[in-house]
């Protein structure tokens, strides 16, 4: 064990495994995950050859064998609960994407979601035993987050039964959907529905793509994988274009929406069915923020505890950098972030269980919010703990461009969460909808419930977007509760500048659309200033929960630093709207030094509690015990470009250029 | 040609090759330009497999053999000009970095600048012609920006008189020089002299690597790849362990500083006499982060406008997505932000030349100011690229995300100009160190001169950190000037801050480098207001040499958005400061939704005017033709994956799995 890092340990003043067991959710829960991960982790059938090492189709192929390998050793295990099989499953894949994901993330609850019984028997049973492969072809290479622009077409034909697919378009052609490039025998393709004359809009097809027998392409089926990509380099993303393809009528996922033989199309009973997966996912994705942002700075703030560099004084030796304060910065209030999005991805969650009991007994009521803020939270998430990432990245100096210290891994696998299930502007457009039509309630004359019932009060404040001269300042920088109060006015403000901006464009004659899009710069700023409130509210909230003294001293540091820091990032609002003062601003900047200081000794604890095993981790500059560059050595040598002693090239291009010059 | 794109060239304001002139520093520079890159490209032997598509051995393979094949055609045709050879290159690798950067760009002007005449006969004619081909070994594993620290050692024996050198620790061998790895059968190390029983400090010497023969590693030599990064893969960025390794006396460069037969240490006349590179790489990435913005927003633009998604009219066809309010408020910031980094790079530059002319006459008089200035403008100008790289890549949705965008090739390219030459957060802290020595000067009385001088008049104006009541506001949001001026007044006061920091903390007794160190967010803050300010200027006197009136008109607009956007992202500063009241933040917000419709008819022709060749942008999105979906097709069914039809990995994994579920 390194020393430095040994006697950051000894310094801390909290237990360890206290905050592990919160984060996990209790001691059992702890218990079972290092179970279920020491499974994955002495099991010789997992190791792996470093993927940095290989080339795409090898780790391809490494990723499919580990995939199948997995699907056997969870049936063997008797591993059934999706939480347990999610913790299996992102051991073995230290986290990667891999080309099974589709198969089983989206393909197998799609079919239970939506298939019929006589559907369920034909395909549930082949694709759980992965003769039917399947993957969820939504997207097209020229549409994507506007679902009613998708082109693929799904014609009916009465005098076979059949539907008729077809890619009319090169911008048609289906694109990015994972495992459907070399994986997949069967896809659930997304078209609009033609029958009788009539376009009945989105809905869902079993399609086969390849040969069950010799996995070769069927006919009227240009399948592929997309090429590489920036990370997800497992996974075959793929385009889909169909040529005329007929499928059976029964081969419309016919639960809710129905074509007769005659072609007579039934409509669901609610469109609202199939959004709860939505929502789901957009939840998961909030915690995924959370848990990448705390490996990231798992890694940089143990190798911030190892490294030394440059001088404090002069003439002593070089110290740690995580005594500067340039990097504290850095790094604390990420560090603060990551156990905020954490706590907040626990509260998606439990809201999400919550409710979905309601939704599947008919009660949509609580689902509106829920995806007003799924969407703002997904988005506001992923970006911040997106650039989050980086900044660990680069306070690690050079180092941290190194394949070896795993974080442009973390960073090229956790950056698609920015656009996919929702590009993060439309999402955050989507939450100002829902702020807009709460502000307009209000005013007239309704009492909101939930996370938005601020706007009561704002309205009946009468909170203007200037500073009111005189009033009184009565915000004390130091309780949470209070900051909580002045980040909801904030947003309160914003979401009315917001409005407002929307009732001047009309005014201007602007149409509603017009006015909308002239608006929505402020729009995204009102539902970001929500999000933020929210995340702050949650994590005051959680340090409610907390009985253990010493747990909730550091964490409630951490949670003042979160919300003191996002106000000098956003002082403008602040100073703007007259919530604070300049000298509370100045007061505020120095009480966030005191704050660095003050978690300085445990930074490397509060790190540990995360509980990344190495190989999870996969990184030379994070390993839990600090002997890094003994390590990162070894980890060069074995280079493939060091496999020989002299590269070809020198023979080839370098020494006959001599005799030329 | 897309008729999207075809529309919006149509409807520029402006005559685009005379914007392309003023990038280029006039029409005859635009002209011999052409003449280079059309050299290149229209010649086979530069010809290429897309690097997507290879293996990392592969993609070096394939440099070696570009950077050989460029070193003959440049003798053959005679380019000798520094930035002819600069555009050569850079056409030929793309934009990539080479094994051979390092030999051209450090080794030469190395020997050029310390080796003794008698050294320049025994190496330099050898490594012009590529017999020895060299590198530059500096960092260590465990030291980068902080050189002192470096642990390599150069111990002189008399005896034999040799130097011995050695890599004491693990920590001490040399890691990431480029081109060390395999390519290189010298290296010019730096490492810490010591003889006579004395350490004076780091030195550079001449060490020979590997066989000038067989390109074996010499005895005592442990020399290798560092491994896979996140990006430079055509780089061999290499390790050195040296083990009691012995060089003659002589190849010790020895230009300046001596070491004589007996062990005599001869001290150099001045320290400052290395210190111009240094200044000059960092002037260079200036004009760096101006480019690689350019290309990013050249794809992001051009994307955009033949990108159709969602919709702003219900029922009407899906806009183009440079229509949307946000996509313009992501964009056009940083389409400025690409001009005004352009121009600074071209300030610096001239600026550099002007000074260097001096300094070889050993006038160092303006040098200081330069190397601040290189230094803050370094950081600054790469953090704010870097971070808008990323924002023009997922700008472009899931399509950002494929290598075939080439956006995550320019980020990955482009990052590590964040840490190298010096890390950022070091930078701010040295630009911050002369901000607050020029700060103290004032105090005592001095008139500064140069881009500090506004310390003067701040001082004379006793500007407060408060906003002042009843003090009339005569800032025009129109006026470039008086823009610049409150810019400059934000410098001050952040200056003052810091230094009041400072202050304080030694009042508490604190050491003068704690007081440093525990004000070190204020001062890297000071630097980065400096910084944005010198920006805010230079692109306004820019705009004064600029003759045309169209193009005049498109750039002020530019110059204007650039200020204001940074006034709205630092609004906390200028409100806090008193410099600006809230109703004029209302205002400009308001102004910069006006600029950005008024760019938006020119935005295409803005990215046309940095006339990058398709070849060397590289990107399925940004293509002049704007026929984005064909390609991309083309591209992916060109993916290695895509070489046969079925994987082997189904027979291997997927298939047999069937019979054992």
């Amino acid at each position: 064990m390194n020393p430095d890092i040994m006697r950051e340990r000894q310094n801390a003043t909290f237990d360890v495994e206290k905050l592990t067991n919160i984060l996990d959710g209790g001691p059992e829960k702890t218990k079972r995950r290092r179970e279920i991960e020491s499974l994955v982790l002495s099991d010789p059938d997992f190791n792996e050859e470093d993927p940095n090492f290989l080339s795409r189709s090898e780790r391809y192929d490494q990723a499919v064998r580990k995939s199948a390998t997995m699907i056997l050793k969870l049936r063997e295990y008797g591993i059934a609960d999706p939480e347990e099989i999610y913790c299996y499953k992102s051991c073995v894949q230290s986290d990667r994407p891999s080309p099974l994901d589709l198969h089983l993330g989206m393909f197998l609850p799609t079919m239970l979601n939506q298939a019929t019984p006589e559907q369920m028997d034909r395909f549930f049973m082949p694709a759980w035993n992965l003769e039917i492969i399947g993957t969820y072809a939504q997207t097209e290479m020229g549409h994507g987050t506007h679902l009613r622009g998708l082109e693929t077409t799904a014609t009916y034909d009465p005098a076979t039964q059949e539907f008729v697919l077809n890619s009319p378009t090169v911008s048609s052609i289906k694109w990015w959907p994972g495992g459907l490039g070399k994986t997949s025998n069967h896809a659930i393709v997304l078209a609009q529905l033609y029958t009788q004359g009539n376009c009945h809009g989105l809905h869902a097809f079993i399609v086969p793509i390849r040969d069950m027998d010799t996995h070769i392409p069927l006919p009227g089926i240009v399948v592929g994988d997309i090429g590489p990509k920036f990370g997800f380099n497992e996974v075959d993303n793929g385009y889909l274009k169909l040529e005329n393809v007929r499928i059976p009528r029964d081969n419309m996922l016919m639960k809710y929406a129905k074509v007769e033989p005659d072609g007579a199309y039934v409509k669901p009973p609610s469109a609202k069915l199939t959004y709860g997966t939505m929502v789901f996912i957009r939840s998961m994705i909030v915690g995924e923020s959370g848990r990448a942002l705390s490996k990231a700075s798992t890694i940089a703030i143990r190798y911030s505890a190892v490294r030394h560099q440059s001088e404090i004084r002069l003439g002593e030796p070089e110290p740690q950098i995580l005594d500067f304060q340039t990097q504290q910065y850095k790094l604390f209030p990420l560090l603060a972030m990551g156990y905020a999005f954490t706590f907040v991805g626990q509260y998606m969650k439990e809201t999400y269980q919550r409710i979905s009991g309601d939704i599947s007994g008919g009660d949509f009521s609580e689902l509106p919010e829920l995806h007003a803020l799924s969407a703002g939270l997904k988005a506001f998430t992923t970006w911040e703990a997106n650039s989050g990432i980086e900044v660990c990245r680069m306070s690690c100096g050079g180092h941290g461009y190194s394949r070896s210290s795993g974080l442009p891994d973390i960073y090229v696998e956790f950056t698609p969460t920015c656009t996919y299930e929702g590009e993060n502007t439309v999402m955050m457009l989507q939450t100002a909808r829902y702020l807009v039509k709460s502000y307009r309630q209000v005013k007239e004359g309704q009492q909101l419930s939930g996370l938005v019932s601020y706007l009561n009060e704002a309205e009946h404040r009468r909170v203007q977007a200037q500073p009111v001269a005189g009033r009184p300042t009565v915000v004390d920088i130091n309780d949470l509760t209070s900051l909580g109060e002045i980040y909801k006015l904030r947003a309160a403000i914003l979401v009315e500048l917001a409005a407002k901006s929307i009732q001047q464009e009309l005014q201007c004659r602007k149409s509603q659309e017009d006015a909308w899009n002239n608006s929505s710069i402020d729009l995204v700023r009102a539902s970001d200033a929500h999000c933020h409130y929210v995340v702050v509210k949650l994590f005051t909230d959680k340090l409610g929960n907390i009985g253990d003294t010493a747990v909730h001293a550091v964490l409630s540091n951490l949670a003042l630093l979160y919300a003191l820091h996002g106000i000098t990032k956003n002082s403008g609002d602040f100073l703007q709207a007259g919530l604070l003062s300049v000298p509370q601003m100045l007061q505020i900047s120095l009480r966030i030094k005191e704050l660095l200081s003050l978690l300085r000794r445990n930074a490397v604890a509060l790190v540990d509690a995360f509980d990344f095993h190495d190989r999870k981790l996969n990184s030379v500059l994070g390993r839990y015990d600090g002997n890094v560059y003994e390590h990162m050595f070894e980890w060069a040598r074995r280079s493939p470009l060091n496999s020989t002693e002299v590269h070809e090239s020198f023979h080839k291009y370098l020494k006959p250029l001599r005799s030329k010059l």
